[in-house]
């Protein structure tokens, strides 16, 4: 049995443990919510100030130079970029990662049209997050393409025994945001590439909780979300990566000013940049792009003390102590790990069921009346309803998701979570939790 | 002669003077470059502040519904659109005015695809802001479609006597960023309707600047920027309307989860939100959101003080006073009036020519070391630089750009920023002001 002394013990032997402090953590609430929406950090609400008072208030328009506004996507970008494998140049913070994912397929779909006309099918995982699937079916529409969405199994064999010559691309998120399942970037990239297809990842749920390496595993493209494990604030900009054997061939059709090699001629005609700057469109969301700034800083304050393979570390350690806390304890109140049990496999989070879902009278779950009882106690975790079976595959069950961030969770955090869960199930108080209309952006 | 006194004067009788201490300006300085990124409003500070430290330090992912982050786009959108004549529900803040572009542009091909498909022709400005022209570009190029770039008066005989039957829409800016000349949206959304083409309406310059009637004038698409005249701070979510007749009856192809029915069911298969609300695409970008809330503000604080009537009002007597003051002092230092002289036809800036431009010896024309010069001297402008002749259309000047922004402008300002300029002139300084490289947002 894990106890919280061990528990104590761990957290004052973790070279991490200091990173905490670079958060404004409300006091009581242990927040297993930052694979939706990272804490704030400290260094945030002075740098957001002082953009909003010195930068905008007193430089006002010089600022698009004297406070370097204009390159922020460039600067922010690379530093995202060095989390996620990607080299000086290659990554630009702009726009939102349902923009992003219109760019980046759009411009792997000029690819494919140009190189191999008769690949017409984007393949996805059915679990994959919705705007991604979303935004994918509009294209589809547009170009005449079909979106095929698969479980994970069936897309490797989709790919495989030349099943996949008219696949145009491969559309992943690298963790899924229901369950953390993690995909292998490299494996899957080269089955991809194998089968004459394009990879295109979204690491919303994979930059700054693991070591992404898109160079190495050979991506083509890739997006990711600023407002997760990139602590950017509330709808923070995403960003965008090309493989630079991709970054100057076409030009994504979004082609504002941004993405023009010299945007201040104000001539008519474009121009698109060289590489990955063509992926910027409009003008810089200068108060935002300072918020991720200040969240990367938090990424990168871990540099010095091993980085991401560090951190990927502690949170490895986190959610093995959070799925031994439930099995021991938490089993018999018919809880269920619903994530990978391999490490290897697991992105940041940890999912639970909860068996007494179905035998709920009123038509709600008891998952979320749970959820919802939690977070009145402090403990921030989120909810996600299932799905009865569709044509794409089985009903999904409901989901209680717990996501650990490393750099400000604690293994006494760990602890106290699942104490409180018990504590809830025992008393059974969770039953009279509010059933506040909630909706939560992942 | 218009004296100081007279300025001084007006000012005193001015019933909207008052507004001016909704802003931050810092000591000294003659703002006359609202038109490219609006003053700080005072009240933004603390409420950027709040959304940082309360709304998402504290709140956390709680706050999506308890500070009601997830209704921000519509909230604000309905307040920018009662300053451009759309009704509730008609208007949404989001992603920016390139992107927002896009979105229209691509629902109204739909449209014309849909309803007369022989149609393949954009018609617009040569002098259009060059962002709105690469957008049109990339999505002629994806439709086989064609982009004419013509002056405005042959805009009008290209829509007239039969000529515009292969025009699908006219996509135009209400006022030119360049010389501030302004459209009769009314007139030309008629003349586009009589050819069978929609009309799409960039009010960048003119959301804020002026009074607009998108429904008065049955407007089909308009777009427009958050950070200029609105105030909302530098690279502001813009906005988007479309007219309800169109609203629901295509998606557009960003078609991301904030624009489905029920984005919070997490199912695949897109569908789109009722009328407007298909228009949003990613997560909202709350703190950027948050700014350009107190920027709407400040204009809706002269609701009780005759609003977009009165502030364009004054507006006008701003710039007729300044070009007055051109023509008494300025004439003879070689300075001319480049913006209609009819104040109906003229937004809220004058741009200036400096006809001793040609003569430079350096290849820099005068027109940007007297705008450096000026702002170096406090007084804020901003320089755009001409074009030669090329195929669309004659050779286009240097432009000195001076914007009026009524709420924070007073006569004296007017009054001292010319002669601040005369002083300038009539010593010679400026031809020792500093060439830093600048590039200014428009």
């Amino acid at each position: 049995m894990i106890s919280r002394d061990d528990c104590a013990r761990r957290d004052g032997e973790d070279a991490l443990a200091p990173l905490r402090d670079q958060f404004m953590l409300p006091e009581g609430v242990i927040y297993v919510d930052g694979n939706s929406l990272g804490a704030l950090p400290r260094a945030t609400p002075a740098r957001v100030a002082a953009a909003v008072r010195q930068e905008w208030g007193d430089g006002l328009i010089r600022s698009w130079n004297d406070a370097g506004w204009i390159t922020l996507p460039q600067r922010v970008g690379d530093r995202i970029g060095a989390l996620v494998g990607a080299r000086p140049g290659e990554c630009v913070a702009a726009d939102s990662t349902s923009v992003n994912l219109y760019k980046v397929l759009s411009a792997a779909s000029r690819i494919v049209r140009a190189d191999s006309p008769s690949r017409r099918v984007i393949v996805s995982e059915r679990q994959n997050f919705p705007t991604d699937l979303y935004i994918a079916e509009g294209l589809c529409r547009d170009l005449g393409w079909s979106l095929e969405l698969l479980e994970p199994a069936a897309i490797v064999a989709r790919l495989s025994q030349g099943r996949g010559a008219d696949v145009a691309v491969v559309m992943l998120t690298q963790v899924n945001y229901r369950t953390g399942a993690l995909h292998d970037m490299a494996a899957m990239t080269a089955l991809a590439h194998a089968a004459g297809a394009l990879a295109v990842w979204d690491l919303a749920h994979s930059a700054g909780a693991l070591p992404v390496d898109l160079n190495g595993a050979g991506a083509d493209f890739a997006i990711g979300c600023g407002y997760k494990f990139l602590n950017g604030g509330p709808g923070a900009p995403a960003f965008v990566w090309a493989h630079p054997r991709h970054a100057g061939r076409f030009w994504q059709p979004l082609s504002g000013w941004m993405g023009h090699a010299a945007p201040f001629t104000f001539r008519p005609g474009y121009e698109p940049a060289d590489g990955i700057g063509r992926f910027l469109c409009g003008t810089p969301a200068v108060l935002s792009l300072t918020a991720l700034d200040c969240g990367v800083d938090t990424l990168h304050a871990a540099d010095a003390l091993g980085g991401m393979v560090a951190l990927r570390e502690k949170s490895v350690a986190l959610t093995e102590t959070f799925i031994a806390l439930v099995d021991e304890r938490c089993a018999a109140l018919g809880f269920a790990v619903a994530s990978p049990r391999d490490a290897r496999m697991r992105g940041s989070q940890v999912s639970l069921t909860h068996a007494a879902n179905s035998a709920s009278t009123d038509g709600r779950s008891h998952g979320y009346a749970i959820v919802q009882a939690l977070i009145e106690r402090g403990v921030i975790g989120d909810f996600r309803a299932g799905a009865p079976a569709d044509a794409h595959g089985p009903a999904l069950p409901d989901i209680l998701r717990f996501g650990f961030t490393p750099l400000y969770l604690r293994f006494v955090d760990v602890y106290d979570a699942v104490e409180r869960l018990v504590r809830l199930m025992e008393t059974g108080e969770y039953r009279e939790a509010r059933f506040n209309k909630r909706s939560a952006v992942t």
